[in-house]
């Protein structure tokens, strides 16, 4: 399958990979049985992708000792992947997974430098990514680099132990890697990705025109555990359309119309879903995500249920996996398999006449990026559209002042919510996860 | 060799093991030959045993996953020093090393849990102990644990990022891992291991009752670049004689007086001596030592310069070895093979008549930490006795009052250092390192 963005080939789908075995512990000692395993399962869901996630901490141990080693595991994955059809799409900083930390004793307390800002984190960086680059340029099956997985985790005010970062530096370290994986591996699509707070959080350096205008497409991290489950129900409409409404917002901040999104994370957390209801979240969450236009994929989050055998995972990260423990696939798994060949090929979205209004300041950064969140009015006022059975879009005050760029989307209608109620997303949120 | 503490055997001689290769990162592709070039290079000089370091990280990445890989690992090392005829010792809890800190992902940020107090930290910490016990325990050639090397950086106050501890919480803490230590290897003696804060540093939880009084022998670690070097020189009587000093201290708070001491890690900074000076240093510091009594043995830090390689370490950790990059003894490390075979016969003990009085409370604590530090009237006392060619030793206030345990010790006269003048280890001294 060729690792190239074409709109109107095929809708991907994918799962981000949690290998069954030690979970990401297991590039510590690679076992490439146990990934034949595991992608033998995921293949025969049907699935096309894998998103893999090498751990910081093993490939560059040190910031000049990026271990060989390290790089041929996850090429030997990638290759794997191969063997059973599979593309494979890599994240480089990690970084951050399912709570864990995974950060190189070069960067924290004695070491102690900003992963975005600091000359020698950004150039250490960099010399990973080209790396790696010159390692799986050449894959036939390799979909290109994101940055890292939700690496803004380390910026964000809620975070434990931040490094705070301004717009423009969070913009220079996601361009800065981006162009590092552009140099090293020329032929594949690179992306970055941030967990939500990039679109709900005010103050956040990682803003939606970061997410919108940076890398070869938009990525969308969708969990309904940010508040959105808890106001309004783990099978409500917001729920299950979240992820689509993550997707529209993005696209009013795309300056390219046809710029494709990768609904990169998804998954039915058991804090918010009860295991009768994940199957049926997921083929409504799926199926709405379908609908949106220049879509590239989904990629479900996660392949494998993490082993109870480890500990300290948060609860719900137990039970996220297709797959379970003993390899057999859940009915959630079952379920995306059935619903993906139908989907597979694209049927013509929908119109989108009715276009509600961020309001924008003068870098394109929502005045409130509250408003946008669970309970805010920006939301509240895609709830009121869906219950009229409307398919609502976003646009900026920016470009709604510009008629041209409205016809260019198709908007004829507009919805200005009333910015007086919106509060913070922290104090309108209660957040679990 | 047996790996047993017998008063009167003879003295023993070693390094603290930092592998040529890629340093302790090498723990994560362990190369079998690289250990065999390195100690092949440490038994030419004469030395009788190494003292490794495994790290936590990849040792038990999750709370419940301690790899059997890597414990096999640390037991192939063991096993690859008794080829050499060297004797291993091992730290558990790494912890901190050479400015380094590696903490598994499950004890910081979202998962931070006070690695001394917390509940599962410490079953977690027990866990892995008693894995490698097991492992270890039938090694002919295991001389026992330290339970990590200075932990205690991560509760001073000066760390970037404390974890901080009363006594009795470090007192609890040794106490659980040695124990866990003594149950699951019986045969070997057990230690623990801080940095001198515990010594100079008014206030830190971790005590020279505690340094003196728990595990199986007293371990000293001496670094010159304390504050010594900088304010009497490098070649200084004060820095010559720095770890006879820090030995002695220890012996006025034994509440066993044929307690062994060993002292665990010395080492030539670069930052303090001229490269020519170090053999001298090495030499004046190892004479000093050995004339203290019940000592087991000198330890020195460390084996092998770090490679210019590797970015990011303080600049004294690249020459700190006794063997170069490419695999030949530097001249301190002949200067160690020298005196070695000289010093292996012990020789009676100086007799030490003369008491230098470390006030304490009724913990057996020094109400001056400070006065025992670089440039402190307690150090200054000890100084004044060396001009005088006394040699001098220690005794707690609360044992100076008691005329057996004076008796016991040989000491028959008492200085009081006049503690109106001491001030904090910090206002008093500049630490580099």
């Amino acid at each position: 399958m060729p690792a190239t963005i074409t709109p109107g080939a095929p809708l991907r789908f994918g799962a981000n990979y949690t290998p069954a075995t030690d979970w990401m512990h297991s590039w510590l000692s690679l076992d490439l049985d146990d990934v034949r395993r595991d992608f033998a399962g995921l293949a025969e869901l049907g699935l096309d992708h894998v998103r893999v996630f090498p751990l910081w901490t093993v490939l560059q141990p040190n910031r000049t000792l990026i271990r060989d080693r390290a790089v041929d595991d996850v090429r030997a994955v990638v290759d794997v992947a191969a063997e059973f059809g599979l593309d494979a799409s890599v994240d480089v900083i990690q970084g951050h997974l399912s709570s864990f930390d995974f950060i190189p004793s070069w960067l924290f307390t004695w070491h102690d430098k900003n992963m975005f800002t600091h000359p020698e984190a950004l150039s250490g960086q960099v010399a990973l990514i080209e790396r790696l680059g010159a390692a799986l340029g050449d894959a036939g099956n390799f979909l290109g680099f994101t940055t890292g997985n939700e690496t803004n985790q380390f910026s964000a005010a809620v975070h434990p132990s931040p490094w705070p970062v301004t717009t423009a530096e969070a913009s220079n370290w996601i361009t800065t890697l981006l162009d590092a994986a552009d140099r090293s591996a020329p032929a594949q699509p690179h992306v970055h990705s941030e967990y939500d707070v990039a679109w709900y959080l005010d103050g956040h350096g990682f803003t939606p025109a970061l997410a919108a205008r940076l890398g070869a497409m938009t990525t969308v991290h969708s969990w309904i555990f940010n508040g959105t489950a808890q106001r309004y129900g783990g099978r409500s409409t917001a729920s299950d359309r979240h992820a689509e409404y993550m997707i529209e917002l993005s696209r009013a901040f795309a300056v390219d119309p046809q710029r494709m999104t990768w609904l990169q994370e998804v998954g039915a957390p058991s804090n918010c879903l009860e295991p009768a209801e994940m199957p049926d979240f997921l083929e409504a969450t799926v199926r709405h995500a379908a609908r949106t236009e220049n879509l590239w994929g989904i990629t479900w989050w996660c392949s494998h249920d993490v082993s109870r055998a480890l500990a300290d995972f948060p609860e719900l990260e137990y039970s996220l996996g297709l797959i379970d423990q003993e390899a057999t696939a859940k009915p959630i798994g079952r379920r995306f398999a059935e619903i993906i060949p139908e989907l597979r090929a694209r049927r013509e979205a929908p119109k989108r006449p009715l276009g509600i209004v961020i309001e924008v300041d003068e870098d394109d950064t929502p005045v409130s990026r509250g408003a946008l969140a669970p309970g805010g009015p920006v939301f509240e006022a895609w709830l009121a559209a869906c219950a009229d059975g409307m398919d609502a879009t976003f646009v900026t005050s920016q470009a709604a002042a510009d008629p041209a760029a409205l016809s260019a989307r198709g908007i004829s209608e507009l919805v200005r919510p009333d910015l007086s109620a919106a509060r913070s997303y922290l104090s309108q949120n209660t957040v679990v996860g």
